[in-house]
């Protein structure tokens, strides 16, 4: 389907165009098309691949989707596939958006994305002064736009893991702290293949040979690729928490398990008292002159709460109960 | 074994042909010979080894089996190992194909492999305008049908660490879970060696300095490459989640564990207080008026009962049974 | 907030300026002028941006705050970001210093730091014979005097792991100790996020290709690097040993527990053969002669006292109690 | 000691000759001398020190042993150190051997290995084609006749790993396995150190800049690179198998346990239903109308062990017996 | 305090000369100076910083010591700083030497270090020819002993690893050896400090562009780089061999565990059989014929003590005690 295709001159909106009128304007100086697909059938994608003479390769990807985020030089064009993440309800949702740039010409492919990228166009148009700087220009607020979208993923994550680090250290909550950290864990996976390859390929777009097409906007590609990186960092430190959280869910369990344990030693210990007492004096023996008092079984009674009491007072003490 | 031994002009076939005729085609302008062997003899490779004056250690390598995946240059001729790679039943299977190619020829080596590459052939046949780029399509081909085999593989070890993930928090199920993540782990093992070597060699193949042979075909190893290294990053995840699973599975056992240990804690301290009662009105002292009641027995069953009872409750509402 | 805004000449303090008149100074040979803002709102910002013809991505970046540190050249000029960090009470504490520094000026922008840079410019200012060197002088000191601060907020980091080492192997501290390695490890991975990408950006400040600016200055700059390399060395050590303390404490754990398990099973051992005895002496078996003896009961008690000592005794001497 | 010192033309063995000739002989176009010594001492290398002109360094490396194995050029001469390993009854054990190549000549020191490489030398001799590529051709079969006699010890660590693996889910072994496991990873080391050094160093014989002495058997060297690099993976393998499996082991561990605590918590439920039953008969109420039943008993008795019976199912039907 | 200063023609002592004369004998050709300075104030070190005209950064970090090994250029001056380790009853004892190193001088500073380098002085004054080579020699002596003072403390490393080694599969050492290797893995670390940026630095005083001071040295200072890489490597070794012995340590407590575990069982069984017995016997029924037999009591004594015994053996059998 396509979204929009439409024709600018010096960074500003000419009109929408027809498929047959793109050479025209591509072929004017100052002049460059802006076309949007989404979720385009083969057919559709491959008019254009025929109208800006692009790469079967690159246009299989693009037709696909579930590609590795790349940056890949075709001749003098570009071919960059990004991942567009979202977080509904706990779980990742992937699209993807491919692009292709090249002298006259952007294409970008959107796949299985919910949320479109019209924002884009219109604050580009906004801001005519950046935009005639042409195609590049329009690659890296598309690129931008889906970095920017990283960073609420990446919220959500921090904040699923500060919620998780909340329970670790209370009692009793191990086993649902363990299958949210495995949860999390998965789903920060899924956001770091997303980005990882992106930071890679687009570090490749600015400092040392870089592709002509955006040799006069690479300033704007570093921040895509510093963006990037702090996106990088932050997964990575999530990562290396998660695994450190799960070592003292670990640990806490057994900690735990070592403090039942001892509660439980001690309540057996004073059990254990109690019963010897009572099989003393229930021994068979005719001369065992305490049996006959008269005070004799409440006393026994009394001595036996006093033994308990005892020990239950020196476990308290040492901290086991 | 032969499998095919056929000259193509212009990307087209023109025939069968002898190996005595290798020599003749290969002399023509924009004609090469592909020949396809299987688990040959020493004695029927080095008649190949004499006609396109191949290295005796790549020959050596070919023969053998069981190589490290490799791409290697000898003057203007490549020498490429792959590990081809199925599972049947849960038992990951290698063969290994073996590509000569260089200027009019490819000679493939297929080793221990069930499957065959015959469709490959058929598929650049109906493709003519892309075969006539040569002997580095056929190559390209070839490595790209053996790394395609690769994501049914994948798709197998994925689709099993899914179902041991559904298994790790079931109960009880600790031992079988430990068992099938370690087989899984050696299988992982195995396809990441027959990818990486594969990936970090045929980005020698696109880029930077690239073989002659190749020059032409540059994207299509890099789409070979990008195929890899997807492959590759799907490969660590697993491992990655193979390792955090065995983890997982470790402090499952440790808080199962200390459920059961709390459920046994609580009959423990339930018994022990009906042992205690038995015990005390089991004593043999003199005075002891409840004994002489009527319904002094009776009572002390209820007696036991309510004071197991209590117990009873009161762990349940604590969680612990 | 405009902190200051100096001119200098030839190193040498000249006089407060206005904004206005910055361009008369820069204009001057050997003349410089240094800015210093703190907190300021985005008009302020932009009214420097326009003066010394910032790079809108760097003045975004300065004005925002907890940007990832790095190094960017804008042409002949360089933006540095560096974080500013401070432990108060055990809380890590960010700050944000951004420098634009270019011929003829430093622009510092402070951005929530409690602790403000008066005193690197009263220190510059007392050697006139290194400020002579200019803009890259300053941002030398400025960057110098940020590193130097990271020393008691690692020095800090340090103690707490020496302080839970000490209390590491001390029973019954495990869960006090696994919460403060927890806290610890975010805190050291804080501040190793703003020292790792500081030390690899500045690392392109001397050595190989340098930027115009600081060519005169390389050795200072190597001495940042040095000084943050050598805190990074610091950072890796503590975070590796976290991780041996966590492995270890949780060793501790399976240790102590298992020292109370013997020290239960000795005393459960000791129970149950009074216990027994008890029993024996209870059953109701008519010819039972050591019942009827005078000194049957005494006799009976030292017996259970005597076996219950020689169980004692030999637990004690295996250790077990 | 002197082993050999042969002279050779055209890669045709001319004689046994004399310390005294060796000059002779090298300044011969097409001719060079192959010396091989075995744990020679310092006075009898000092000689050949002299003849070929080694440098110290190289000498006393040879000389020492125990040398890391490296690759080290010394002007227009190589020096080589490798390790010989071999497992004599589940020991690893080490020799060296250092090769000094330059034009004209090939000096091999052998120290402390059991195995000579006599056979070497013959299977040289046997292909003068091959041989008359002068000493890197030799230096070249020295280091493949190294290498190949890491592949059985590489087999016998994956043995012994394999054995260990069919042992580790068995029940009761696990200390076994343990001590199995961490004397595998020592020895495993040993081997690592061995190869990974070579491999590096040895990767610097072909491709790129390349010592003169072996541009002509580039791919030759290749060919040990290459199966270096096979054992380095293979190893990496092991290493982390084994890793893997003392994690598994340590879970194997805590599933016994936790198996054999289920087991005997319900034995301990089943004796305390017993011991209860028996208590509450053993008491002395006046009025416990069955102890006077003529079948009172038999009864108890009965009852005792279908109580017990009851419990015995049950257990046995969740899995805990 | 000056250790020496002493000038050298030719690799010849001359004789121990002033300070006011240094600049007479480092004019002349082939001559230079060699000083030895031993924990020097601020005062007395800038005097030869004016002598030498040595950078200000680097007379800090030779006055202020604890600086990370490195070696800086400046100018054609070199400056390298190492660190001098001892072990003194098991604890770690670092110290710094620091070399100023130029055409004409050698200037070395020792910190914090027990023993002296006079013997360094003096083994090169009994090889003139060698030392003729100038300061790049005397540079590389002083880091080669250095280098060779790692090895004791590698060594003793290395033994309290084996030590600790046997200790771990022994039952009951658990804790012992978890502390030990604990404190092992801190003064490891220690030592990977002193040499993990030693060798990095000096790997650049060879090979590819090395600094004009040491261009005829080379093969010396790669045979420095050489040792340290080989320390490096036992010391990653060390380090691995921690972390498993570690693991393998909780291993054991976990496997030590449950062996006593099931010793605990098995007694617990026996005893709980006795007690049911006893208990049985001591019920009030009646008629329970046994109880009025001559020989009831010994009977039910042995019937215990045969109950006991079968129990006991099974258990032996089974390996449980």
């Amino acid at each position: 389907m396509i979204v929009n295709c439409v024709a600018y001159e010096e960074g500003r909106r000419l009109c929408n165009i027809d498929r047959g009128e793109i050479d025209d304007y591509r072929s004017r100086s100052n002049c460059f098309v802006w076309v949007a697909l989404h979720d385009p059938d083969a057919e559709e994608l491959s008019t254009f691949q025929d109208i800006f003479a692009l790469h079967e390769l690159a246009v299989e990807d693009a037709l696909v989707g579930e590609q590795r985020p790349k940056v890949e030089e075709y001749g003098d064009a570009l071919f960059v596939v990004t991942q567009v993440i979202s977080v509904n309800q706990g779980e990742v949702q992937h699209g993807q958006l491919a692009i292709f740039a090249g002298p006259g010409y952007v294409l970008s492919v959107r796949q299985h994305s919910g949320r479109g990228f019209t924002d884009v166009r219109a604050r580009c148009e906004r801001e005519p002064e950046l935009l005639k700087q042409g195609p590049a220009f329009v690659l890296y607020a598309l690129m931008d736009v889906v970095v920017d979208r990283y960073f609420p993923v990446l919220e959500e994550l921090e904040a699923e893991l500060e919620s998780i680090e909340d329970q670790i250290f209370v009692r009793g909550s191990a086993r649902a702290s363990l299958e949210r950290l495995y949860q999390l864990k998965r789903r920060t996976m899924c956001v770091k293949h997303a980005v990882t390859p992106l930071a890679e390929a687009s570090s490749h777009l600015f400092g040392g040979r870089v592709p002509t097409l955006c040799y006069e906007t690479q300033d704007y590609f570093r921040d895509v690729y510093d963006h990037l990186h702090r996106i990088e960092a932050a997964i990575d430190t999530i990562r290396e928490t998660i695994i450190t959280a799960i070592q003292v869910n670990l640990s806490m369990v057994a900690i735990d398990e070592s403090e039942v344990h001892k509660r439980l030693a001690s309540w057996a210990a004073i059990f254990a008292v109690a019963t010897i007492l009572a099989g003393i004096w229930g021994m068979n023996f005719t001369h065992m002159p305490e049996l006959d008092w008269r005070l004799g079984y409440p006393l026994a009674l009394v001595m036996m709460v006093l033994c308990c009491g005892a020990l239950y007072r020196r476990f308290r003490r040492t901290g086991w109960l």
